[in-house]
């Protein structure tokens, strides 16, 4: 994904990846909400779908901060994630084996945009974009409380539920 | 990935990802280690791959308590992840942007393994397997010190100087 030879450049590449991350992320939100059996999971992806529809616009605010129009860049790591999240629900014969594999798959995706947003706020800092660097604070700090929350429900009946 | 009815064949499937992944992150270490110019970084990259074969043998041991032969599963993830840190090696133009972009790969790669290991950790604990969720949450630790370790060095001097 990245092709880059100034940090700039590397910044916009990594920008253009999770674009098309969120964008991958918000057509499988809404199928995990439906296939997700125990209500606060159903909840939780429903409430993320529509906190990841703020996040794409805080993308394309940066996008236009730099003079870019807001374009995605396929990412083989993010569509090998959200593909998990297909299988489970193909695959998984019972209610509460279905809610943990989806939360799983859910939480390897939000790691993932945990080490993004991480370095692309880093990078911003550097760079001397502020407010870029409060944009992508703001969504970093939503990620981490969806995967505490997914956490949360896992603990405290799905995985229970499913031994 | 995941092709499961219970929890305890979502448990195996997703140690067989990871199994994988690791086997996949010992190849890309060394490569990443010659590739990186700041001194920190090659020794984090070297401590890593010497931490990693005893995070495989760990999964190994997981094997044989489970009484399965220890064997990988093709995951596109981490496959996408280490592609990644071989395209930031091939396509950097000063040293400062492949450390910042091999920081970037790395930590991406770390947080994979973070929220695979924490899933496993939990269902282990679910599944009453002890001895394994204590193997695992020792190598949870080293990933998150790992990530840390990453962070460290990507504050306090290659973001500086690639910017």
């Amino acid at each position: 994904m990245p092709s880059a030879s100034t940090l700039q450049e590397l910044f916009l590449s990594h920008l253009q990846d999770i674009y098309h991350g969120e964008k991958q992320i918000l057509k499988a939100l809404p199928k995990m909400a439906k296939s997700a059996t125990t209500p606060e999971l159903k909840l939780a992806f429903e409430k993320h779908h529509d906190q990841t529809e703020g996040q794409v616009e805080r993308l394309q605010r940066i996008f236009g901060l730099m003079n870019k129009s807001a374009r995605g860049k396929t990412c083989e790591a993010i569509e090998g994630l959200v593909e998990e999240g297909k299988e489970v629900m193909t695959e998984a014969q019972s209610g509460e084996v279905m809610d943990a594999g989806l939360i799983a798959a859910a939480q390897a995706v939000e790691h993932y945009e945990i080490a993004r947003y991480g370095t692309l706020r880093s990078w911003a800092e550097q760079l001397g974009m502020k407010e870029a660097a409060k944009l992508l604070g703001q969504t970093l700090s939503e990620e981490k409380q969806t995967d505490e929350l997914l956490n949360k429900i896992a603990m405290s009946s799905v995985n229970r539920k499913a031994a």
